[in-house]
């Protein structure tokens, strides 16, 4: 499909705003995006799909989810009045031994039409049953990147293999090498982490320092924080990063600063969870590479990045007593280019020509983006899910004001109704 | 207009959900709302304007928007990088000493498009230029509730007037007796608001304690808290409350609950000024009067009341440790009827027979509300302004899936464009 959106703006990747704008696609990748003036020698001779006139909307890269686990859909709002140990221990846990491929299928999907809706292109997923979720991302078109979630009770017997047959999977889909986090992993599978690692050069990715207790406890067991452990087993020698870093030492920042490992902030989870309120403000300032997740649907509840954004910009603010600790433009790019390069997304970054044509149309009708006093700072502080028009991804329009073009949520409705009963 | 919405669900006032509903309107009241099968003497030989299959949304009362600036949607994203003193005195003063009544009205009709997108039907509204706003609303069709904003910059002197006249203008708009705040008013204006209460025997409503600043310059001047100072001086003698809330000592806890005042919290923009977190949990565990605001664009910057019911639900968790520590059933129904009631529409606080018709439509399908393990839980925790299909206050559809039936959006685009230049 080829594409050309006209009388659009487009969020360039130094977070200034192109005016009088257009947006050319070819396949899978983007073309061209400018100035209109300079559009000509993409256009004359070609023959196009679809033209959009965007009403001088703005045209930006599609948000990167770089933390979730996306058929946790099933979980949200179950019963979290629970403390956390009862909610795994009651609810989830004995839900997620009944979870068939199936059900991993269905609420996969329900989470591609949430992100999808709320203008999002790329996940980085944390979960089990991955041949149904890579099912349902590439009949949704939907760009999906595996994490490995090993820990003592499986998954690393099995994590090599993943590794290699989901990156030659379909070209949607790709597997980053993990491990769930330290408090479910022993020394030897940390070990066997680290020469998996490198033997293929690769990225690890964890949950790290989410609560003081894991800390507390890895303390105990092995008198260093989780970061200080990985580094000195060669965990990150090939680069990743941690999920959550809420209780990071001034050490770990140092340790994840000079490996040039992500951070990836989960706000609403952290907050809803009560692990804590991570200082935003110190990854910036000390340069660090950052992104943003929304976590699992389970301890949100949602799957918004515009919520997350927003608390990561704020929620540093009182701690810091300081209106303007955080930047937004810093917060907006962590939540593009950041959570594309997480992942290894490097040709989803911005939306420069030759980058894949994943990205959003942002309503600039919308009261919530006026008036534009700023409109980078209209995103972060005012944006929500409801600004999405359109959402593109590899070329392909699967959303457009209020419909999926590739799902069918009246299925997906009605079958993870019925599924919902089936685990209780 | 009377309208019939059949094939709907409907939230009760006890938070409860009503299945195989319908909902029926007779001009600006509800005269039946329950279950399908009771509806039958309110239909037969009645004519509807329209028939409405809602295809099993929920209807709910609109959310009531418990403080707000309405017209500082000028501000929205302007210079908020300043420190609070800078924006105030660079950015914000220097603008409102050239607003005029014109200003007033469109920026007010942005607020109110805002505001019905977001599902919210009512606002109680601090600022001046009232005559303008108060037409912007009637034209709009917006429930819009004033509260006095006297200081000792102005205001006192047309405050009765303002009592008296905005309380006879139209059936859409009323006026509550209050002023700015301790900080900017001087004893004896303090005691001619209490004259004012008695007089009228009318509730006041003022910001209090949003910073510790505040609440330390108080306790300089007089030695107690505002709290203290405006219950000495007879100012909530016949009720009302305040906004914010933030800095309560116990004592003053104690004597809101004991004069049966109402704490509105505004949770975003406290977090954006760095002005504190306010600990909901205590209000809601000592049995307190609550209300829910979003304050003004400038210091916010949506005008969102998701945003802030979720905040409101979660922000308490990392203070006290627990995943749960406020149950956001009491949460959605201080967003709604705590609202209604602090603002003294005691005809607006649910969808019971005989109340106003000021309702919204949440879309069921959208993938945020999926699946239904529990719908007020899916409102409080994923909800967010995108789930919001239609918007009825008095009876009178003012939004419907996108559209505005009574605010030109391209109009208010144009205008409030031009006057934020202006206004430079």
């Amino acid at each position: 499909m080829n594409l050309r959106f006209t009388n659009c703006r487009i969020l360039a990747s130094d977070m200034t705003v192109i005016e009088n704008a257009e947006l050319i696609t070819n396949a899978d990748k983007i073309v061209f995006s400018g100035k209109a003036a300079e559009a000509e020698p993409f256009i004359s001779g070609k023959t196009f799909d679809r033209v959009i006139d965007c009403d001088n909307d703005l045209l930006m890269p599609g948000l990167k989810n770089a933390h979730t686990h996306s058929a946790m859909t099933f979980s949200r709002s179950l019963a979290d009045e629970y403390s956390l140990d009862d909610w795994l221990h009651k609810a989830i846990f004995p839900r997620e031994a009944k979870l068939t491929p199936d059900h991993v299928y269905w609420f996969s999907k329900l989470a591609y039409a949430e992100y999808l809706a709320g203008g999002i292109t790329s996940c980085f997923d944390m979960y089990f049953h991955r041949e149904a979720s890579a099912k349902a991302a590439v009949e949704t078109g939907f760009r999906h990147v595996f994490c490995g979630a090993a820990n003592d009770f499986g998954g690393f017997e099995t994590l090599e293999a993943n590794y290699n047959d989901l990156n030659s999977y379909d070209p949607l889909v790709s597997f980053v090498l993990g491990f769930h986090a330290e408090y479910t992993t022993c020394e030897d599978n940390l070990k066997f982490m680290s020469e998996l690692a490198h033997k293929y050069e690769a990225p690890v990715f964890t949950h790290i320092s989410e609560t003081s207790a894991e800390v507390e406890g890895c303390k105990e067991r092995y008198g260093v924080t989780p970061a200080v452990l990985f580094d000195r087993l060669g965990i990150f020698d090939f680069g990743g990063g941690g999920f959550h870093c809420v209780w990071f030492t001034d050490e770990d920042r140092k340790i994840f600063k000079d490996k040039g490992l992500y951070s990836v902030f989960n706000a609403c989870s952290n907050l809803k969870l009560a692990s804590g309120i991570t200082p935003v403000h110190k990854f910036i300032s000390e340069g660090m590479k950052i992104a943003i997740g929304t976590d699992g649907a389970g301890s949100n509840n949602a799957l918004d990045m515009f919520r997350e954004m927003y608390l990561d910009t704020v929620l540093s603010n009182v701690e810091t007593n300081n209106a303007a600790a955080v930047d937004p433009a810093v917060i907006l790019k962590a939540g593009i280019s950041g959570g594309a390069a997480c992942m290894g997304l490097d040709d989803c970054v911005s939306l420069d020509a030759g980058m894949k044509a994943d990205f959003i149309r942002i309503d600039m009708h919308h009261p919530a983006s006026l008036p534009e006093n700023n409109i980078v700072k209209n995103l972060v502080y005012s944006g929500n899910p409801g600004l999405v028009k359109m959402t593109v991804v590899d070329g392909k329009i699967l959303y457009e004001n209020g419909d999926f073009t590739t799902i069918d949520i009246e299925e997906v409705r009605r079958m993870t109704a019925s599924m919902v009963t089936e685990l209780a």
